[in-house]
């Protein structure tokens, strides 16, 4: 970092070197793949309570406008947009994560860079563009940050995604080297969001405040809105005051671990059920004693082993709600083993209740690691590590181990099936199957779409809607 | 406090207990004041550069509504109309004070109440007592925080104000306890704004942020939205993130110096000058030496003496822009005994280059006041004291002293004279003489106006409004 820039002047000159062209194969299929997720998880989150809500409460505030929506009938101004779609992202906690950043990468991303790409007209390789420079600015602020900033109480998602937010915007408008750290430093203005407020509908709400915010700031910057270039590290400042200066790690801002950028490390993972991350590695284990033939009817009992740290809140023999559910190894376990992936629909309803499942539950033994004398001596296992022993009823001992979460990390992604299978699911809330290959496939060839709003006209719940004149046209170009 | 209640559950508490028909007759007319003084704010800045950038930035976001816009020349919707003129009110620093919430407390709350109270058709009683509920909120989160919360780089109009635009706004949607309790730790997901930002526009921003997030956060909890009632106190909350538990005072929620309501406290203050805080008590002095026939043409020499804290920033004999004049207690000395109270127009153009103003200015020394061997041996003066002594050519020597700022406390309050004048000025750059006149005379009476609606009318730009029909129909009531 040169002795005469700001952060966010330095930090600015790293995202200018952002262009698509030099993006590399990986760094665009991630980019891809984790705005597919996000999109159905607006989608999923389109038909839940937070939306319903906060459409409520914006009430005539929530005027028509050029921003697709998910789950309002007609489209809204571009801010509305971000705000409800980056509440819906998160509403149902099924959103990607990243490492570095300490929260969600893409909630406070995706909302923004689709709202402005539709507006703008942009093309899906500008929109990947902007999402990799919104990702690189709140990962990089988050390894100056964390760990102390996600200990220290914020919503990394929110307090970070809102720098994300605005990079990402400020790359669309084309915002220039001052613009753009005008953008960033009016973030820190906008920076809020508490982890007090987790499990209540301010954790969702937070994710959709820090898209609007990010995506305001650089609409501020783009008509010459000031703000200090020195805002992040100023004595009374970002870093001092959410953080204080001696607990953080300023030297990591231009830290690039194997000189790849932030979307390529191995940090970003999407989450492939939709229950607790805690009980992933678990399923994933199941998935592979599954694929090897174990089934339930032959299970005499099963042992599983995994770091204490996830016990007290997964360890569940008897959850009496979905969201215990949500939260049970024992139950996430036995439905996998019943009927593969865990889905949506399995932690709704009486679905724990069911006698098959609670039937395997009761065989399903959950111990901390330490406490499993395990093959080979170790006594230990990583962070989200499983180990899963079965006794089958014919004495035969079947053991798998999921070193980590599937989906977590680039050295373990979802597959294109995988991925196609979540995102079904999501969006089953809110189109048909037609429309959601449709969608599907058109967001996988999203580096090649000429034009978003063509995109975006694919999302609409509407079983046959009326493309409108400049989307019919443009559908005729491509 | 009781044990079983959470800060969040005591403050809502607190606050139902305030009620219009309860309110001494100082608390109404502080109150009223108040609320002229941030209209005549608004109104200034709805002429200002951030207004429009702001409203240049929001764009085809900002769509027509039911609430009035300072500078605009349409109503927009209430979340808008909170940020603009929450920014309007703050943009030339011209706003109210309050030492417990060591911030402005109104620019936050004016907007708010006059536009939920415009939209749903409000009595001027009724905005009053909310506005003097979100008072209340912000000023004793401000006991608790302060002063670690100011000095930690916050910005507590924008931080703190947030829980009063929420409180205020809850009152007017008349929300229970538990749903003010859901708007005031809304609000705190919503926290936000720096000290690094002073000094730019983001600083008028986070004002106009905080006033929309406010009245978001009670919107949202009017249709049901959740919060934790304990995030403020939580161990991962808004006084452990923002302050750290070990830097607030929780016993001062409750504290209530003499039994006063905050708006009763002497804590609050209205600017009479368009200039340095600073500069407020030696114009004082000046206006009383003019009161006792001092003329400029008079004066051999003027020897200033002030608190040394008050010359690093204001002891500048030769302003070079009109901003610096802002801050120049020689500049703000000579004009006050020239031409009586500093107007926004002696800060503006080349009038802090006039050649009668300068040649008065280089017969004014200004000193720290223990370097003047004063009266009676003293030789400190308190924060904001100044003494003025003149030698006339005459050889007469002619002293005064003012002891605190004009309109600082509620000891020494601004006359209703001295706040016509000041509002004049402001309103000025936006409205006509007898509009002017108008307005103010109806804000006067707010405390018996029946509609905010018809109020709302008196401030467009437009010298002859044709009224709504709504409007008229309730002029002819009234």
């Amino acid at each position: 970092m040169s002795a005469n820039e700001t952060v966010a002047q330095t930090l600015a000159g790293c995202l200018a070197a952002i262009v698509f062209e030099g993006l590399s194969e990986t760094a665009r299929q991630v980019a891809t793949a984790s705005i597919i997720d996000t999109v159905g998880a607006m989608l999923l989150g389109a038909s839940g309570a937070v939306n319903a809500a906060l459409q409520a409460a914006l009430g005539e505030d929530l005027a028509d406008g050029p921003a697709f929506v998910f789950g309002r009938g007609s489209r809204a101004g571009l801010l509305d947009a971000a705000l409800i779609n980056g509440a819906s992202a998160h509403a149902d906690d099924y959103d990607d994560m990243a490492c570095s950043m300490g929260g969600r990468p893409s909630a406070p991303l995706v909302p923004v860079v689709l709202a402005l790409g539709e507006t703008l007209g942009a093309s899906g390789a500008q929109v990947i563009e902007a999402y990799v420079v919104g990702f690189e600015a709140e990962c990089r602020i988050g390894r100056v940050v964390n760990p102390h900033h996600y200990e220290g109480g914020w919503h990394p998602t929110s307090t970070l995604g809102v720098f994300g937010a605005a990079a990402a915007a400020a790359r669309l408008l084309r915002l220039d080297r001052d613009r753009t750290v005008a953008a960033l430093t009016l973030a820190a203005s906008m920076s809020s969001g508490l982890k007090a407020n987790f499990g209540t509908m301010a954790k969702p709400l937070q994710v959709g405040q820090c898209a609007r915010g990010g995506l305001l700031a650089a609409k501020l910057a783009n008509v010459g809105f000031t703000a200090n270039p020195a805002a992040l590290e100023h004595p009374q400042g970002f870093f001092a005051s959410y953080d204080g200066l001696d607990n953080i790690h300023l030297e990591r801002l231009l830290d690039h671990p194997g000189g790849r950028l932030e979307i390529e490390q191995d940090s970003i993972g999407l989450k492939p059920f939709p229950c607790c991350g805690s009980t992933h590695p678990v399923a994933r284990a199941m998935l592979a004693l599954r694929a090897r033939g174990v089934r339930p009817e032959d299970v005499d009992s099963v042992l599983i082993s995994v770091n204490r740290r996830r016990l007290p809140h997964t360890n569940n023999p008897n959850p009496n709600t979905p969201l215990e559910a949500r939260f049970s190894i024992q139950y996430v376990a036995a439905r996998t083993l019943l009927d593969g992936p865990p889905r949506l629909h399995h932690f709704e309803g009486r679905s724990h209740l069911e006698t098959e499942v609670r039937s395997l539950m009761r065989r399903i033994s959950v111990v901390a690691y330490a406490a499993h004398a395990g093959r080979g001596g170790r006594d230990e296992c990583n962070e989200f590590e499983a180990d899963v022993t079965v006794l089958t009823r014919s004495g035969d001992q079947i053991e798998a181990n999921a070193p980590h979460a599937l989906g977590r990390g680039g050295v373990d992604p979802m597959s294109s099936d995988e991925l196609r299978m979540k995102f079904r699911d999501c969006a089953s809330r809110s189109l048909g199957a037609a429309q959601i290959d449709a969608a599907f496939s058109a967001l996988q060839r999203l580096a090649s779409c000429t034009r978003i709003p063509d995109l975006m006209d694919l999302m609409s719940p509407s079983p046959s809607p009326s493309p409108s004149p400049v989307a019919a046209a443009g559908a005729a170009r491509s």
